[in-house]
């Protein structure tokens, strides 16, 4: 992990093996082990093209956020062969993955067609406030099987899923040019997900978007105001309710909040106060990995089908440090009743409220009433 | 037209035929008409029930926005015959639908699973912020033929329909207790719409929604800056610009702006600056119309299919004036390419930050290539 990046009240995270490769294509990739990573093969690339990506970076004057284009993205010509997966190792190298054979967990590498980058050339001519559009995305690859889940990680392996994203985070960091990083994971067919190995990307921003500067801005005003965190209020408030909590596992737990936007959305987050995956302790890391599984089995089992989900990180800004800020992670369900997906439609992108259907304590029930085993058959 | 609720800068809105009714379970109705409005049978209701809607709202700490609360929407037992348009006039009395057999040619009626009730009881117990969900829901009828689309309604019948809009902002406006209104219209399967009659919604909130805010916020901070509106500048540099305009129709245009956030994002915006639709003048309400008919018809014509979309009416909060908003109408087509839809992963809800595949400069010459003939024809 580059030290350098760390915050001061950063945790040393022994245990973590990690291996840097470079892609003939000019790509980063990192593999990370529980144990000592071994490669047996080339590292590959599926087109031998060198990457040229020009991401740019334009202001919304009345939205007060920035657009990212992409215009390499939609073009693509990428024609697999049948039941070819770019995120499984390579088998055969005429038909080169993205991975290599070999002994690893889990695998970072640059997103081939990425939103944002660290290379992203000055746009030239062009409307105002257009820029190049610098920042990073990476494409994590949770584990070598291509048919498990998430939630099918052994609980040592999710708590390494949870040390990458520190690693990540703490990497992009020493760039010096980022300033927010988005770990996240968006899971179904019915979400636009054709690629159902296990996988989720990494969102990295030169700027604090609008949702983190938010957070920062609301969780500051109630640290201001209560002279506690926001996250230790929260905790204690659930804790003391205690219908919307769905597994206190003591250092982490698991909480349908009081003000949920999607029907069964869940919130993972840590006992004790903290900004960053990489300020938990191996003991409550090992907490976060065992109740963020105990969620992502239970939604499965609530209607007997994978859930389509999205999954998000979040931790605070890296031109901090922002003791205010709550790291937690947000899991937004996506069916709010067997074969019913929630839209966002109107008020939702119109207005920016969203309209639920179910209150946060009947959803923290139901979920509660779901054994995990039935989420683990699927 | 409720004089009380309009604007100093409102225009007289003349031949605009309304009739106002009340139904058995009490929710209220207006029919109009580009002719007097006159109705042949009783006003009907789907249900002999009386509404009994209790939404709640709940301020979410970290976003700094409300959530609407409707458990009543999600189990409502609502079991139609086949072929059953709740929307179309009512023709066998055994099966009231929502709306009486006449000559009318839109009709708006009280929803009847509101997300916001200016009737919502106040909740009793909860957790801190939580309050009655006060506002209003309305779905508007577009027209009497089933069948139709948004796209199909004669120019004269879609100048109607933004008169309709503006009478039902000034209606709640006139109540008191209104800030801010979004009129809608979500169309397609893709995105979960079950009624294929064309209609659209209407939000009306008690304050100020989250992105009603920070328009406001920053087209006043535009105006205070350039000593101009920004829509007069926004015109103005898109006229001299040339390239992402697809149709100049004098009093009104369509442009893809050069922030789009969606593939073929198109606003549609007068030429002269105004917050509210009460303030265009016949001249300009009849261009608006034409523009808004013509883009909803090349939408179509893109990929020859019918265009999934949303399309949100932006207008001033009430608790104006707000000589700064910018009036204008958004459409998010929801294709990117034939058959690709833009689904909201990571970036947008995470970050709120979106990634476009296009350049707005690319996005519009290929609208302006789509003859409306093509869109007419599916």
């Amino acid at each position: 992990m580059a030290d350098a990046a760390l915050p001061p009240t950063a945790v040393p995270q022994p245990g973590l093996h990690a291996a840097d490769f470079t892609k003939p294509d000019g790509r980063a990739v990192t593999l990370y082990g529980l144990k000592p990573v071994r490669v047996t093969g080339e590292m590959p690339s599926p087109s031998p093209d060198p990457v040229d990506a020009r991401p740019v970076l334009r202001w919304h004057p009345l939205r007060g956020e920035w657009v990212m284009y992409a215009a390499h993205r939609l073009n693509r010509t990428f024609l697999p062969p049948p039941e070819y997966n770019p995120l499984a190792p390579t088998t055969d190298s005429a038909h080169p993955t993205e991975l290599p054979p070999g002994e690893y967990d889990l695998a970072v590498f640059e997103n081939r067609f990425p939103s944002l980058s660290l290379h992203a050339p000055d746009p030239g001519e062009g409307p105002a406030d257009t820029r190049a559009g610098v920042g990073a995305c990476e494409v994590v690859v949770f584990s070598q099987d291509a048919r498990g889940r998430l939630a099918d990680l052994e609980e040592a392996h999710m708590d390494l899923l949870l040390s990458v994203w520190a690693d990540r985070t703490a990497r992009l960091a020493a760039t010096g040019r980022i300033q927010s990083v988005l770990c996240f994971e968006n899971r179904g067919v019915e979400v636009g997900v054709t690629l159902h190995h296990p996988h989720g990307q990494i969102y990295a921003y030169d700027h604090i978007p609008p949702v983190q500067a938010r957070m920062l801005a609301q969780a500051q005003a109630h640290h201001a105001e209560h002279g506690r965190p926001w996250l230790a209020d929260f905790v204690a408030q659930e804790r003391a309710a205690g219908e919307r909590v769905v597994l206190d596992a003591g250092e982490a737990l698991s909480v349908v909040p009081p003000f949920a936007r999607y029907s069964f959305e869940t919130w993972i987050v840590p006992a004790r106060p903290v900004g960053l995956l990489a300020e938990l302790t191996g003991r409550e890391r090992a907490a976060f990995a065992r109740v963020l599984k105990d969620t992502l089995l239970r939604l499965d089992g609530l209607f007997g089908v994978r859930m389509p989900y999205l999954l998000t990180v979040h931790q605070a800004p890296l031109d901090g440090p922002h003791p205010a800020f709550p790291l937690h992670i947000e899991l937004y369900p996506y069916l709010r009743a067997p074969g019913r997906m929630k839209y966002l439609a109107g008020t939702e992108q119109g207005a920016g409220e969203f309209a639920n259907d179910k209150f946060p304590e009947t959803a923290a029930a139901e979920l509660r009433a779901v054994a995990p085993e039935a989420g683990a058959a699927l």
